[in-house]
């Protein structure tokens, strides 16, 4: 394709994302197909010869988009937001055409160093804590998710625990980690990566109202396993829980791994774009006391996926950790250790120019542009609750700090799952659900970035016409 | 940003790539400013209030590029190619729009249903073996990178080791991994993220000519660390080693792997795009021995990071590994038995829509568009081995089988080393090194798109002029 070629049908397709957009609200949320059957409306295979754009954007209309959820979708109410935005898609189409990979400083120095800036950038916006910045032993990276930013702690955890024996002689599965019943389960898995298994996993007990990690039963657990001879590795706090965006208590569990040196990561994947508003920074408190933390701007911040920023207040110790350096790496900036090689941050070696689109993001907005989206979604998310709180007929489930409202018609379960069948049924909006202290809960996330009021009401006299067969 | 600001700027954004691509010859292929030069042109922060994205173009001209290393420069001879193309970046243009996270098939159905066609339509373009189509019990994904895709079979060998008692009680550092001594570096971090150490790597000896793993060698360590109470997992075979192209034997490595119920994983990273061509296809012979394969659509077909296919033969295996399942994931499609949900094929959670630059990337070149790009490529690097083959001055060291060619000026290391910085202080063309039996040897690797035999020819001369002083 000659760069004429590129920007004619470059033309086309950016119409074809702003039409795509402009279109959103009158499509279904989620595709009532069943399983194969976007796989059926596929040829066998590619076509010997080439064929023009115009051909795959007509096919994209006909057989790919009426086969998804709509995760832009101003009814898209679901799991957590995965935003993206039009300058995200630019910047993101930057570094598509530019086609750098920045494994090593070397390799795209200003892919690099654009990403060590922007994570200052970012961690200025949010007020993080001195520690994460790059003008002292810390610094931030983007990962491709939070799953990988947990992976990543593990290792350095064990490492650390290991001092310094792991990468020769492998795990000691007697290591232990720890987050609360209500942590991800990304920490299971990077546990399970690690070589620990689901034996080294201590899942520790939550409040039963505000579903926080109980930090008295994270210091028994821990005391009692010091005793019993295993070593503590790592406590994994979350800031804004995935089922209900509960709120550890880092200023009680900082203290206890700094007490027991237990490496403390902090999981704010979805709650920490709200920190870029100062009346939304509660859930930072105690978060000088974390060795590593992260969250997604390609939740709830305008940047699409794949955007997870992650710091570590030791680049020493995760470089340690992480590097591997055979010959064909090998180059005099990285052995003058005046530079960042951002493949020893992270699990895989390639990675491609990902500061770019927050960059655009971070610009076009501003700073106040940001935090106004995020203030959007938190009062559409009140007014929501306050319809709940309003309704006899429902109850809320546990506080909503952010843009997550947790809810469920009062009684027994099955009401409550056919409510949420029913409501996904209409194509009007999307939502899911969760369990809280066994009872099944419905969620409504706010987020995608054409939401209004008026989705969120007319998510509400579904949700409440819906339910009324039930309260009969 | 509206739709139609998102047009207005798209227009801008399509015609920079464009004018990028352009232009990108006259540029020097890498930058020589030093460490923190690119940090110190940024602000200290991002603006209060947003900014159009003309500003932001405008810096990328003056800030960001000038720090480029430009891997898609047509005289970009180093590492491997990164490729992108054209429809790459529409259909990932396209993918960032559309903002779908496809973990799930509930999430994203035909992101989910495309990924599993394609992989099928890669596996017969490039005549895989039939185990690894989704027809049967094996199927295709596209992983970030190969380095993932060799951390997953990782995973998976030592989970098939264990008997499935590897989830619930961690790693046996007992369990070994096998590659050459030019397997890649992410066997070793694989194997040090698993918790096996570079203890549990044991490195077997290549030929000194081919450079290829001698098999003999592979089955005296097997048999040997059996023999010692130890547990051979995984062995990892390469296809077109990442120092010099070098192809390991499958048709001997696999009956051994078959014999001692090891796990064989192929890493054809690089040369595996050379299989769409039917008389490139001599690497393959043996693939049907592999538990899985990978290879790297984003080195050298056309297809911009991150796409890397990874095939397995036993995918409920592969899953068993890797699944951890929350309630809030919990959707009648998973339970249903009928879908993939393609989270439980990877290491993260959240999944871009990757399979759509892929599809863009198949249709606008087609079958021959593609054969067309890796033959090029072959003949290129084969028209600059006959310039060294004819200079005394130099030898190849090795062959040549695909687009890679390494090469030396004859005697010391010193010379070679200076030609190398000489010619890549020239801004015209950029090589890198390897070492090959000690000796410090340059290889130019063929494949940027715009890569022509102009660019070849001057790269010799460049070469070829360097080299006079040395050889006096």
């Amino acid at each position: 394709m000659t760069p004429d070629e590129f920007r004619q049908a470059g033309y086309a397709v950016v119409d074809w994302i702003a039409d795509y957009w402009t279109t959103l609200d009158e499509r279904p949320v989620t595709p009532q197909d069943p399983p194969g059957a976007v796989a059926a409306r596929l040829p066998a295979g590619p076509p010997t010869h080439g064929e023009p754009v115009e051909a795959v954007l007509a096919d994209l209309d006909s057989l790919v988009t009426p086969g998804l959820t709509h995760w832009q979708h101003p009814g898209f109410f679901g799991f957590f937001p995965a935003n993206t935005s039009g300058p995200s898609v630019l910047g993101d189409m930057v570094s598509s055409g530019l086609g750098v990979q920045g494994m090593l400083w070397a390799t795209g120095p200003a892919c690099t160093e654009m990403e060590t800036v922007l994570l200052d950038w970012l961690a200025d916006l949010m007020d993080l804590p001195q520690r994460f910045r790059s003008t002292g032993p810390g610094g931030g990276v983007i990962q491709d998710s939070a799953s990988s930013a947990t992976l990543v702690a593990t290792l350095v955890a064990v490492h650390r625990a290991a001092a310094g024996r792991w990468r020769q002689v492998g795990v000691d599965r007697r290591y232990r980690v720890y987050t609360s019943t209500e942590g991800h389960s990304s920490v299971e898995k990077a546990a399970r990566i690690a070589g620990l298994g689901a034996d080294g996993v201590r899942l520790i007990e939550v409040d039963p109202d505000t579903r926080a990690m109980s930090a008295e039963a994270l210091r028994a657990a821990i005391e009692a396993d010091i005793a019993a001879g295993v070593t503590p590795a790592l406590v994994v706090a979350t800031v804004g829980t995935t089922s209900t965006t509960a709120v550890d208590p880092l200023p009680q569990i900082g203290p206890i791994c700094a007490e027991h040196g237990v490496f403390l990561h902090v999981d704010a994947a979805y709650a920490g774009s709200a920190a870029v508003c100062p009346e939304l920074r509660f859930g930072h408190e105690g978060l000088e006391y974390a060795d590593s933390y992260c969250f997604d701007p390609h939740k709830w911040l305008l940047t699409g996926f794949d955007c997870d920023a992650f710091w570590v207040a030791d680049a020493g110790e995760l470089v340690e950790a992480l590097t591997v350096l055979p010959e064909y790496l090998r180059n005099a900036a990285t052995e003058s250790g005046a530079v960042i090689d951002y493949r020893d941050w992270q699990v895989p070696l390639g990675r491609r120019f990902r500061a770019l689109k927050l960059w655009f993001v971070l610009r076009w907005y501003g700073v106040e542009g940001l935090r106004e989206h995020i203030r959007s979604g938190v009062a559409l998310a009140a007014r929501f609750a306050d319809r709940v709180r309003a309704d006899d007929r429902f109850e809320l489930v546990g506080p909503h700090p952010y843009a997550l409202v947790c809810f469920r018609l009062r009684g027994a379960d099955e009401p409550n799952e056919r409510l949420l069948a029913a409501v996904n049924a209409t194509g009007r909006i999307y939502l899911t659900h969760t369990r809280v202290a066994g009872r099944h809960t419905l969620r409504l996330a706010v987020g995608a970035p054409q939401t209004t009021k008026v989705h969120v009401d007319e998510a509400w006299e579904l949700i409440s016409q819906a339910a009324l067969p039930a309260a009969d």
